[in-house]
């Protein structure tokens, strides 16, 4: 631990691992993937690690106020629909009540399921005056319901996906690390895909105030630390074989493409992912490393710039993205390149 | 607005709303109140205003980080139930994506509806060899769920629950404001219950940072206003007659029973109901004042102290919360109360 010229002292993942408590449910966890992976190893299935929705930054350790990161999981839950229909097993990481694959149709906001549910009063078997209701499902919904159903149990029943939970951005970090450590044993043919927003900033819980913070004091102030950047621990010690995709969500436009370089230069994994937040659902940018091609009899001629990227948009069609998700587009894209990565670990 | 010692903004509810912009949706939520209000009054049933739910307090202008108060919106989304099941018509006013009546027992996360459906393969009716796959309700599933279905049916064909959403504090503060007013017609009749957890402080727009905050420069520093208390003008000018309920939730024990008593005296309306954060779910406590019985003949000798309270508390036996919702015996009481405050006013 550092302490900045601000005075605010500074994680490196290492002392922020031996400073900050692990999440109870941690071992049980560790060891449901564990034995998941084993399974799917077994298969001979790829598995993908999908991260999704916000995480929190609590005030207090009696948890009432926190910090939260804009997500409803939308990213998350469609993509891990998708890798499953491509035939990934998917370990799906996300926020306590995000939205998940294959529920997420039915959110209860805008298409509540009580909503195309019926009662039907149907004559009872022997024939007497009596009714027995039933329950039926509203004919114009029943295609839609029948699909995503079909789906939903032939992944139950294939037991294809591992769901775990977090709540907080200390569950997330100590969850992740626990889970790429596990999946590592994959080799180059295990994914992560990292679409969940974590938060840049947290309160060590030696700063925590123990109850509710009483208003009526005055203003509220607030100083929190940076959280460590984990994606250089992860591509250099927790896995080190991973075919790593990580998300940037920025709101201004001009800072997106420089973020995005930014980030493989830090932490040297395979492709940032960015996007704008205004217009995630039609656009967004798959941003990689060119590796220097280097000639192994002449090393010293390689001159090919080593920061050199790649750039790749991938747009819906205005008509398109009111009957097609941009995630499919997405996830076609990476189990593409996921493939040239194993090829070349061969 | 006034400038408090330490220096920051403190904002009269007054100062407040005539600096924060009306969220966009406000006139047409007023209309659908309006509408709702007079149709209950026409069929002579009482209204009841259920808020439920956190509120969010945004960070930044393109929303990306925002602080958050903890709530799923259970005690909210239970109580509405109950008001519908005791004969009131409800306005539901919560946060978006928070719990909701009638669906809430369909947590995706711990209760998916889709695990409790079936695909069944009958025989096609011209009994040729081909089968129409069939959607059923798995058979110890349809009892409760035709019992809340039944309910829910009832309730969308009365018309007897409007549904709003907000989700930051200043949509809360506008939207609060303007049902009251409208809700302010039906006078006594009304009823408000308060259960929606309401941040304490937020960012007024003019200190707002137009884009996402950007990390990398130290740690986050964040101070923030008071939120006015709006109980006061709720009580003096919004609904005069309304018969008001407030929440107070704490986790220290100590200071649960106080901070009721101290709402009351502030704000001078009927009930606070006092909850600790770990205890909730199976105890609550009804602090109200005991108005002076004031002698007409003799107003100097009233006597009796002004600030004299009296908590009533409510528990479940560890047996009854396996099995009943504590919100049931909260309404009842309400109700109870709520006749008799329109029995004064007559």
């Amino acid at each position: 631990m550092q302490t900045d010229p601000q005075g605010s002292a500074s994680f490196s993942a290492e002392s922020y691992f031996a400073t900050q408590p692990a999440p109870a449910s941690l071992d049980n966890d560790r060891q449901r993937v564990r034995a998941f992976v084993r399974r799917q190893s077994e298969q001979g299935n790829k598995v993908v690690l999908v991260t999704s929705g916000g995480t929190t930054v609590p005030l207090e350790r009696n948890m009432v106020r926190f910090l939260d990161n804009f997500s409803a999981g939308t990213r998350g839950a469609t993509s891990a629909e998708y890798f499953l229909k491509a035939g990934y097993a998917v370990i799906f990481m996300h926020r306590q009540f995000s939205l998940q694959p294959f529920s997420r149709h039915y959110s209860h906001s805008t298409n509540p399921f009580l909503d195309f549910l019926e009662i039907e009063h149907k004559p009872a078997p022997n024939e007497s005056l009596s009714t027995t209701p039933e329950i039926t499902v509203t004919p114009e919904k029943r295609e839609d319901l029948l699909s995503v159903l079909t789906a939903y149990k032939k992944v139950h029943r294939d037991g294809t996906m591992l769901t775990l939970s977090f709540v907080t951005v200390n569950d997330y970090l100590w969850l992740l690390r626990g889970v790429s450590e596990e999946l590592s044993e994959m080799g180059r043919d295990a994914m992560y895909y990292l679409a969940a927003a974590v938060s840049d900033f947290f309160l060590p819980r030696q700063k925590m105030s123990e109850h509710k913070i009483q208003s009526g004091k005055g203003s509220l102030h607030i100083e929190m630390d940076q959280v460590p950047k984990i994606l250089k621990p992860m591509v250099d010690e927790w896995t080190r074989e991973g075919f790593i995709v990580s998300f940037k969500l920025e709101t201004d436009p001009q800072l997106l493409l420089p973020k995005c370089r930014q980030a493989l230069e830090r932490y040297g994994h395979q492709v940032v992912i960015g996007n704008d937040l205004n217009r995630r659902k039609f656009e967004v940018v798959f941003v990689s490393r060119i590796a220097p091609k280097k000639d192994p009899a002449h090393p010293a001629a390689t001159n090919i710039d080593d920061d050199t990227f790649t750039e790749s948009w991938l747009r819906l069609s205005e008509k398109d993205t009111h009957t097609r998700e941009i995630e499919e587009d997405i996830v076609n894209e990476l189990v593409r390149r996921h493939r040239t990565w194993m090829n070349n670990g061969r």
